[in-house]
């Protein structure tokens, strides 16, 4: 590895958001998970949560373009288990969720431990994930079709908690913990 | 059809923007192409231009979720003749492109007669088409890998369009020329 890359990986690895996280709440469509882990990585998040039904592929050949090397995906049973993990690690759970108590996305403070929840692409966010978050956030829509495409959503939102963060100064300070740090560069330097 | 979806689709087109569009510059992915129109129609856009090799498909079959049905598609040869009927109409052409002029796309002013140039999958945009552009525009990207889905890319950027132009009262009264007003309302209530 050359000393250009290994420079490369710790500056990424110092912008890395240990208190922001995505559910993936039986998301199932490859390209989809692609673009939301992709998305993922852009804006800095190292832990995505995965609840998937058995039956479908764990991981899409599509065009995440290797992204899911610098992204953890953890894979759980369900939305309410990897809710209840995301707790424990003291995050607020905030769910994609069209509802009377949705808050429009640009009105939260992203700058607080936050893992965003997203639902699947036909039926949503199930009404127990609904209902264990600590608030619904929804992007207003002038259109006629009722929804964003699930990657395109978590886009726009991660995209608002990106500039929050970027405007705290919270990439510009190392805020991975020194054991995960040093695993990880490790990870990252040897495929 | 009921008095309700009348006055729907009233609401909707009260809320088009005709000074908003989106050219695809030799984006070819379908279930791309169906997000970025399904976008386009959540923030109001009515004229998209798509500049493809003629090989492909004109348009998915994907989950666009009949948002086709919304928007206005218009083909072209390439991506320069799709940038000099916009800027006919008065339009602004901002390419989301990497490059040493490249903008923030925060900073730009989005309440002008705006018009977003996406490039393809693979090798972005022409160099004829950044050449022509007024503008560069870029999401800063804080991981690993170096772009976005450019699904993903079209939808940040517009959701920024979006905040400003509902911030700037453009959402807020009839924006469409009379003509085009009952044109559209004709087409919409007679699939
Ligand atoms: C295609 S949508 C699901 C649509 C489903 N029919 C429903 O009513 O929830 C897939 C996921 O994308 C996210 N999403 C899509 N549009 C959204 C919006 N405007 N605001 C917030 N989340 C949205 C939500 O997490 C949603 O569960
Ligand atoms: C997958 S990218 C193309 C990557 C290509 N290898 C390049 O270097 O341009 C497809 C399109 O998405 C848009 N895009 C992706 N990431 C972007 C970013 N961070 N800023 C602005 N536009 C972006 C651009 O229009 C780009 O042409």
């Amino acid at each position: 590895m050359t000393p250009e890359r290994h420079a490369r990986l710790r500056a990424t690895l110092d912008r890395r958001q240990p208190d922001l996280s995505v559910i993936m709440d039986g998301v199932h469509k490859p390209h989809n998970i692609a673009a939301i882990v992709r998305t993922c990585d852009a804006v800095g998040i190292l832990d995505v949560h995965a609840a998937l039904p058995d039956n479908l592929a764990r991981f899409p050949a599509g065009t995440a373009l290797g992204s899911q090397r610098w992204v953890n995906i953890h894979y759980h049973d369900d939305g309410e288990e990897a809710i209840r993990r995301v707790r424990d690690q003291g995050m607020q759970v905030l769910a994609a969720h069209f509802s009377d108590r949705a808050v429009p996305y640009r009105e939260l403070d992203y700058t607080r431990p936050t893992t965003l929840l997203l639902g699947t692409e036909k039926f949503g966010v199930s009404e127990a994930a609904a209902e264990a978050a600590d608030e619904h956030v929804i992007i207003p829509m002038m259109g006629m079709v009722a929804s964003f495409n699930v990657s395109v959503a978590a886009a726009i939102i991660l995209a608002e908690v990106c500039e929050q963060r970027r405007a705290a100064g919270l990439y510009d300070r190392r805020r991975v913990d020194p054991a995960t740090y040093q695993h990880t560069l490790f990870q990252w330097s040897h495929p």
